[in-house]
């Protein structure tokens, strides 16, 4: 099929900012802009009536969504000098779980008079962690009665989720669970905005219900008795309050409104994608069209995703989702809690202004970090083990052991629980061809990624595209686009061509970091030892 | 018994430089001399030949001693202004096991010509670590044969012990070992030199053969049989090589002859006490003349010592010996091998200048850390476990922990291995009635103290004297001047009165650190959870 011309849209949410990226069909960047949401985050006090929030609250505005995305593609249009007629498709990445409650015409709750004032009323940011206590019960349930879904999550649903922000929703203001119409995921909201119809037709995503609302495409949600052993109040909650469709990210949704076709200077009817998780848009933002690739994004923590063509039941992924992120494959997703904040910590800890001096330091100190071993769970322990109780530590110090020590050891426990992930998804059949790693870390920290190549013995690609997120998103407005418009044959043809590395062109080179296969003997020793650790802590956490 | 009037004088040999103090009969400080030795430590080539020395090795030049001890004594006389007539007794301190080979004469072989360029012939310090294979097979030897002295030492004999350096010198350097005609401790050489004498009676102290040889009242040294099966070569060394008589510390050892009472510008005939330990001399010099009296001398590392009236089995101390602190009773010793240089340690690898920060910041720290645990083995387990392999470690960390977490921590640490060894003693029946805390840190370390105190449930006296071996080496040359010269009718009341704590004199009053009874219980829980951290860093290490 001959090449077509034209140009794709990613919108992609963050926590604090919007960026609205305009790509051509070979993937290079020909607008950006990024704009600050007006509210941010909101942490501390409720805009509207000043009132104090507990500590554990993350709210954000949805205003803030619409009019922050529509001043981002305007600022890119122009900057791009596109004619608006020539965008193909528009695909959307948002932070989950960031959920809200709406009337069924679509109004955020928070913005009807009634229910302004209220907190629980306003989106909940996906960090938001007001509903500890909810989701201790949820857990409970779901065990006692040996609810099948847990398998899928590793055995435990996290308190970030879905279920839990309704849960504390209705127990803690049961006005507004009373008064909600539709719950849904911010990027389903956004999504619905942007393609308009009603309620019952609203495109909610196969991604963010499957990995935060305990959907899946073969069982569907959780049954009416495990709501109801929730709260009876809440038994119908999915038949009463989420109408909606199920739909996988890189397949329509709809096209885009009159209504928001002018707020953005856009024309009406571009096709636009079901929404991603801000994670898994990392996938096809890292161009991996095909099982077995294993997409690291390393930020702050970690988010490890691989599509499979096998629905294997592995015990410690965080999730596993048909379609969850692309559609017709299984998603598998894990991650390790504490990465880059961890590498930071420390370097705060060891008084240190920059990475430099340590950095240095950790290179000079031998593979196995001179018998020092750490376990990099300072935020808890995501997976393989999945508990946040779980702590870090290093142990096996002596007054020789220097700063660099304890740095080197931290990245080594961060290659370990790496390894540990990898090795427990092979065990049970899922297979890990390629690593790519991706996300500002990589870039950042090449000390890593050598030490993860090393401790893995495989080659990691590090993807060069700083906007792997947005890109991702605009790769999925090429798919819904349709082969006509778009002139790429499948998904996979998309995937390649917009986004995988590529030799010969500057900005698209990808670094490959090999084994240094000397170190491996070492590694080897030092990760028994690591995992011999981390049974005797997982043992003493149980003592307490 | 009417108060005589009169001065003693304590040498006190440490590592660098040898101290004399001259006090009067009640305590009070009158003169005091420090004289740094010529050669200080020999660690890196031999003073004769300028060859390099290997670097485990550490040597000292006996007339270092000598001349050192000579000038100092000169030194204080003329500055306390007490005419030397009226020096009533000597005592000396001496660091251990410092050791040396001499001829029959007291000549040590390395002033003699033949042996000047062969570092083995030179005196070893307590430090020097060459000695390891050999301390290997000294235990597996022991530990195979069942020999009995093993129990009074925790089961291991140290690698700093007088018969590892022995051996080390008989298979190192046969010929040394063949020209030697004693072998003695540097302290019991040093008082040998002031006493005078054949070789047959030279005063060898009970303390230093007791806790470093050894050597007990009831059986002697190890047997013919043992020393056979180490080497051969070796097994008459104590009929052959080891020549002299057992004194107890502040009984006599002779008087000064004319020679060295020129040397020294003291009249010749002055008593002279046998020798004791460095820090074994922190008993008498901080006032504790009764059993049940643990004395904490807390350094770099830190050792604690008790006399008891009984003879109990405490499988976890590093000596127990008759005579071995003071004639009478039980001497134990215990002993943490990381302390202030762990404190220090930590202080360099937190980027800190100083301790003010990171003290600040632990006082914030409620009693537990906040759950953060530390192992203080970065130097090895003393005691309780006598296992210098063991390792260091923190546990239990998050993001929110700070420096001043692991700093408290450590504190934390140091308290919990001392209640863990003051537990054992009283379990096996050895009371511990009263703290007193000793050495430099404890004056620069309130809150190490408080943390003590707190964990033990216990006042703490922290002892003011700046003094307090060379004090108690003083006190030790009163013991031997007799009733009738000194005017104390027991040792324990020339104890009291020169080193009690005293509440109305300056200079002599003692810090009270009292347990904050409110603390208890967090430290109770910690301290519970430190064990249990301990049984699985003891397990792991075996598994290894």
């Amino acid at each position: 099929m001959a090449r077509k011309s034209g140009y794709a849209i990613g919108l992609d949410f963050g926590t604090e900012s919007v960026r609205a990226l305009f790509v051509d069909l070979e993937g290079n960047q020909v607008g950006a802009a990024v704009v600050k949401y007006k509210h941010g985050q909101i942490t501390r006090t409720l805009p509207t009536s000043g009132a104090k929030l507990p500590p554990d609250y993350a709210l954000q505005h949805p205003n803030d969504w619409i009019d922050g995305a529509s001043r981002a593609v305007r600022k890119a249009l122009k900057i791009s000098g596109v004619p608006a007629r020539e965008v193909i498709g528009i695909g959307v990445d948002f932070t989950s779980c960031t959920m809200l409650p709406t009337l069924a015409d679509g109004t955020p709750l928070c913005v009807d008079r009634r229910f302004a004032k209220v907190p629980l009323a306003w989106p909940k940011l996906w960090k938001h962690h007001g509903a500890e206590t909810q989701t201790d019960r949820i857990n409970l349930v779901a065990r006692r009665r040996k609810e099948t879904f847990l398998k899928r999550y590793g055995g435990i649903i996290g308190l970030e989720w879905f279920f839990p922000k309704v849960l504390e929703t209705l127990e803690g203001a049961p006005k507004v669970y009373a008064a909600a119409e539709v719950w849904l995921e911010a990027g389903d909201w956004f999504v619905w905005q942007l393609v308009g119809g009603e309620a019952k037709d609203l495109p909610r995503s196969t991604c963010q219900a499957g990995y935060k609302a305990m959907w899946s495409k073969a069982d569907g949600y959780p049954s009416t008795a495990f709501f109801r052993a929730l709260n009876p109040a809440m038994a119908h909650v999915v038949r009463d309050k989420m109408p909606g469709r199920l739909v996988a990210p890189g397949e329509l949704a709809g096209v885009l409104t009159p209504t928001m076709a002018r707020k953005m200077g856009l024309p009406a009817g571009v096709p636009v994608s079901a929404a991603i998780i801000d994670a898994h848009v990392g996938v096809p933002g890292a161009g991996a069209d095909k099982p077995g690739t294993l997409v690291m994004v390393l930020g702050t923590s970690s988010c490890h995703m691989l599509n499979s063509t096998e629905d294997c039941f592995v015990p410690v992924v965080a999730g596993i989702v048909e379609d969850g992120i692309l559609p017709g494959y299984f998603g598998y997703e894990t991650g390790q809690a504490a990465v880059g904040d961890a590498f930071d910590w420390l370097r705060v800890m060891l008084g240190q202004r920059n990475f430099d001096q340590i950095t240095e330091s950790a290179r000079a100190v031998p593979a196995g970090s001179d018998g020092v071993l750490c376990l990099d769970w300072m935020n808890g322990c995501r997976t393989p083990l999945m508990d946040g109780s779980l702590k870090g530590g290093f142990m096996n110090l002596t007054l020789n052991h220097t700063p660099g020590h304890l740095y080197r050891a931290l990245l080594e426990a961060s290659a370990f629980g790496l390894r540990w992930i990898i090795e427990q998804c092979q065990e049970h059949g899922v297979r890990v061809d390629k690593l790519v790693a991706t996300g500002g870390l990589p870039h950042h920290n090449p000390l890593l990624v050598q030490i993860y190549a090393d401790v893995l013995g495989k080659s990691i690609t590090v993807h060069p595209c700083q906007y792997g997120p947005a890109l991702g998103a605009a790769i999925l407005g090429v798919m819904v686009a349709g082969k006509k418009a778009s002139g790429f044959a499948s998904p996979g043809a998309a995937i390649r061509t917009m986004a995988a590395p590529r030799k010969n062109v500057p900005g698209r080179q990808a670094v490959v970091v090999r084994p240094v296969h000397a170190d491996r003997k070492a590694y080897d020793r030092a990760y028994r030892r690591y995992r011999n650790l981390a049974d005797m802590a997982v043992a003493a956490s149980k003592q307490e």
